[in-house]
């Protein structure tokens, strides 16, 4: 499991004040890149040097209450189902303050030959790094 | 029906070398400005003047084939429902040049008194504007 | 020159209300990449294809007066010099309403191998399109 | 002085495979935050209940080399004078790995009454938290 706070960003707001929806993915994605820093040099190493990626193909986002500059938020996320090519990975976005829910996010990725742009069944080492925070069922 | 081509921007593809999937919410979002042409001063003069937005609820979105800096895409949005205080939006993203499916969106988003962060009823004007733009049934 | 209008939009106002003066560098390299409209696919195909770019090496920005969503600007772009490998550029950007100053920014780009990140001196094709914008003098 | 280190993200780059240089304005303007935070609420609460903050005016900006994702920069920002109204800022970007040099920045920015959007002198306690920051001469 995944779980750190962070502060919202000066222009991560919107003209309406509140931070933009799609800032959202760019949480999750930061939350998700964490699932694999048990991979030698993380995620970044495994796009760059292995050119594996972990395109988005499907996710669902739901917003209960906006966020602005200024709020500290908090993300937990784990790993709900490891298939053959791909990872169900479940987010929620809290404010730090006082708990109260933000956002939860559900996304299915799939492990993807970036050279190839083609469908990569999860390579083991990578399957074992992710099953780590495989959510209790 | 809102119905246009785009072309990617260098800055919106992502270390993968394909357009962030946050960003297909900006993309959302431009379209669905669209809708509320028909108002004076548009989308924009309903946020600033009026104080009337539409923050996101709900967004479920499903990728089908990636975007790069150079491609031109073409995006559809119509209005799919129109509640008492929500709007029900859908997009589709093609490639311009052959149609192939990008990705599509269900977008529930809620008119909301920015001043007071309140749902409100969709205001006559505001709500005949959507209907325009309502999918045939 | 170059010379064309555009919407600031909603995503790109920080948490002062303006747009961040980041984004400015956005309108600018968007700017730049039509002087390279004359290339065959334009400046995205000299990217991906021939694998050569143009990194800024050196920008200075004024910013005379804020802009923000729901603003109409429009920008202006010249050549100011060609160097053997670097490439001077002129930027001004106004409120198309009433021509009011915004921002003004004088960029050095050098022509870079993006595969070896070495300088590469300005190919033909390319300061013959890059010199049909030259600034008179 | 302000000196930390941050990891370059998944979606800075560009289509040259490198951190767009707009992004260095938004990493120079989370350190110029940090020498706000000697104020109750740091900078957020400057902006969003003093209603007091601090554009950009003029920014001169110089890129030696690239980062790319994966790579963890160093950042350092002093304050290099206090006018009246303004602050003149320095800020140089290294490589975390090896100190090679990535950019320097000089910022100008203007204290700024945000309601009226008028040049503000700089108030006491801000002139004193900002000048704990000042460069040594």
């Amino acid at each position: 499991m995944i779980d750190y706070e962070f502060a919202v960003r000066f222009e991560e707001v919107d003209a309406a004040g509140i931070v933009f929806f799609g800032r959202f993915a760019s949480y999750c994605h930061d939350a998700m890149e964490r699932f694999f820093d048990g991979l030698p040099g993380g995620y970044a190493a495994m796009i760059t040097a292995r050119k594996i990626g972990f395109p988005a193909v499907h996710v669902t986002s739901d917003f209960k209450a906006p966020i602005r500059y200024g709020d500290i938020a908090r993300i937990t996320g784990t790993v709900t189902k490891l298939g053959t090519t791909s990872c169900h990975f479940g987010f929620a976005i809290t404010r730090a303050k006082d708990g109260g829910d933000v956002a939860t996010m559900s996304h299915v990725h799939v492990c993807t030959d970036l050279t190839a742009m083609t469908k990569l069944p999860l390579p083991l080492d990578i399957r074992a790094v992710l099953a780590m925070h495989l959510a209790p069922t």
